[in-house]
């Protein structure tokens, strides 16, 4: 899951066995139970190590699922402008990351996410911790209906991940960013911002038929 | 990939190998350079038992698939109501196949469409073929942006399945699929149906910097 790009501080054995430690204990125990003490024991080194290599356990997360975007680095873009054209500016900065030398690692991201119920479940703690719990407060969204925004929208941009990157169905995979911003854009703004009709709550259960 | 279910014609052995044979085909040459024929002899098979076992080619790829749906279904649900709805019915019907039995097929679709290359470009055959190819016309869509906005609802609907099936994300996952067509109902018509900004032809190309 890992690729190393440019140089890193550090002894590489030593920080792969902190990554694969970390991936484990957040799978296992999620992202809150598992503690750095935890992960350092698992990895056999001291804990201030963890923090010298990694600094936060946000950080330390991003680097264990190789993210090829800080979630809080789309959130400043969401917020950098008018609330009306959030969803645009939204879709716009995911792109650039995506079609950018990053896309690769955002492929194997996806791929990893959808490998087995193990890295299903260690990509879902990402969404809850990365970037709900983020995003939600920042946005200034309902914390009743902002999950449920968030999600809406993030299934678009995961959609259009898939299409675009990984399936690779034209027109799609070589359309203009632009013009994707201009089609998709619109229905990120409904999902994040405007008035949505059958809002449920987050607690909203269905015995599936 | 294949997971069988109830009873099927014919010897099981002999089934799968031109299953097998069929995925290779239509990985390699595409769906429309794979002959029944040439996948008969890959399958050390008469042609004419091929025919016998899954009917049209069509079909064949569709068992090939293990796909849990035939596209034909849902694209006569859409059909089958005002235009004004065809969204919503579209959802509706999506959702009621993945909520049902054969969603655990559809995961395993999904699972399998990621997994590499080469069975990525099985599913972008499949959308091709078995979805865009069947729909655009059915559907009464522009041929020029028809394919366009196919994929930008199919982004809607397999990004939707990632996040409620596979990644599991709350609320989604547990979400009433009738507040799912109320939230994602509207998003779809747009990419099916009205003035969409930015529209583009087929053949848009992008450098990508």
């Amino acid at each position: 899951m890992v690729r190393r790009t440019g140089r890193r501080p550090g002894n590489p054995d030593t920080r792969e066995a902190i990554l694969e430690a970390a991936r484990g204990a957040f799978a296992e125990k999620g992202f809150d139970g598992a503690s750095i003490r935890a992960i350092a024991t698992g990895a056999g080194v001291d804990p201030a190590l963890v923090h010298h290599y990694f600094g936060t356990k946000d950080k330390l997360f991003l680097a264990a699922m190789n993210s090829p975007l800080d979630p809080l680095d789309v959130i400043g873009e969401a917020l950098a402008g008018e609330r009306g054209e959030m969803g645009s500016r939204v879709v716009r900065a995911f792109l650039h990351i995506w079609d950018g030398p990053r896309g690769a690692a955002g492929v194997a991201l996806l791929r990893s996410a959808v490998g087995n119920e193990w890295t299903a479940r260690l990509f879902r703690e990402f969404v809850l911790t990365q970037v709900l719990r983020r995003a939600v407060p920042r946005l200034g969204l309902d914390p009743e209906q902002g999950q449920l925004r968030m999600t809406l929208a993030g299934s678009q941009l995961v959609g259009m991940a898939m299409a675009r990157y990984v399936i690779k169905v034209e027109p799609l995979a070589s359309a203009p960013s632009e013009a994707l911003v201009a089609a998709i854009g619109p229905a990120v703004q409904r999902y994040l911002v405007d008035d949505l009709p059958g809002v449920f709550p987050v607690s909203a259960r269905d015995p599936r038929d």
